[in-house]
């Protein structure tokens, strides 16, 4: 298979999303403009985007919308549940570790972590906080696949390495450092100031 | 000037957290090769990034890093501060507008707000939350110029609509739902499962 860009796979995800709506309001079709116009693009961009895939929909009749939504799923591996970690249950990590939007979307927090005694065995949706020392064990014996980093800075690399040791699949790191992991996980970093910074560079050059 | 990537600013807005890692450790003069490793880049990606704004650095000696951070924090527009509002006090909103990396980057977030009763009141960082009905009077008065929305879907476009009618300049929009502002505010859309997603694509894929 081509090499899919980043840029086009967060673009079908947004499509599955929208998807869903249709789906949820019991539209049967779609056509690729109106994807297009849900998701900020044109209608030959989705039709770029699903090409990568094999071939969708037939010409002048749109897609079928539970048949793409169903497609788009598995394409995405969304199409099965994941067993993810917090560690970090500050406030960001304790919004993360409660977010609805995960499991709605099959991500399911089965451990949240922290190393402060005055947090752990605290209770979070679901349980309670557990002590980052016992991570490595955690993650081997409740087969969890993904963790969320969400420490200080100085923490990070060390229970990312727990993460990787104990056998997660993938790391989605909040913390502003960089981190190594092995070319087998998966790492993805998200900055929630680099949000803003985008923004304010907009803003500065109106 | 040529239309800048949205890829370009955001790889710009890493280059500059790094420099400023490199400026508090002491280091004069950085390489193209250098800022790429930290950013997951090319040199040459760099020097392309960089070209945009006209020419920096020399030749086999890089780029001097005060310098470069400097030039860097104006292009982004990060050489002045922004007053922000978020909307919805709820955990992820209110994790938000405690979020230590937002003031560190020049962001004070200056009001929080919610309509529910329960809510209103309630003491956050530097101050309370306020009514929702009051966003607009509010933005006006305290002269808001980002307002980041993290309301469920069904209230985001009316929140919305009161902060551009208050005056904001720019939206950061954590709802799952697509909103709709004037061309000349800024829109930006974060969607926190949406990076799960792309993970869960490339767990699916290996």
């Amino acid at each position: 298979m081509r090499k899919v860009p980043d840029s086009t796979v967060r673009r079908l995800a947004i499509y599955l999303h929208f998807l869903e709506e249709f789906e949820a309001s019991g539209a049967a079709t779609v056509s690729s403009q109106a994807l297009a116009r849900r998701g900020g693009t044109t209608a030959a961009q989705v039709r770029k985007d699903l090409s990568f895939f094999g071939s969708f929909g037939k010409r002048g009749l749109g897609y079928a919308v539970p048949e793409l939504a169903g497609r788009l799923r598995l394409i995405l591996g969304l199409d099965r549940r994941y067993r993810v970690a917090v560690v970090g249950a500050g406030r960001v990590g304790s919004a993360l570790a409660q977010y609805a939007g995960f499991p709605a979307r099959g991500f399911d927090i089965v451990a949240v972590f922290d190393r402060d005694p005055a947090k752990i065995g605290q209770p979070l949706d679901g349980g309670r906080v557990r002590d980052a020392s016992t991570i490595e064990q955690v993650v081997r014996s409740e087969q969890i696949e993904i963790g969320i980093v969400v420490t200080p800075a100085a923490a990070a690399q060390e229970v990312t390495d727990r993460l990787v040791a104990g056998g997660v699949r993938a790391i989605l790191n909040f913390a502003p450092a960089p981190l190594v992991v092995p070319s087998r996980v998966e790492l993805r970093n998200v900055n929630l100031a680099l949000e803003l910074e985008t923004l304010s560079y907009a803003l500065a050059h109106r």
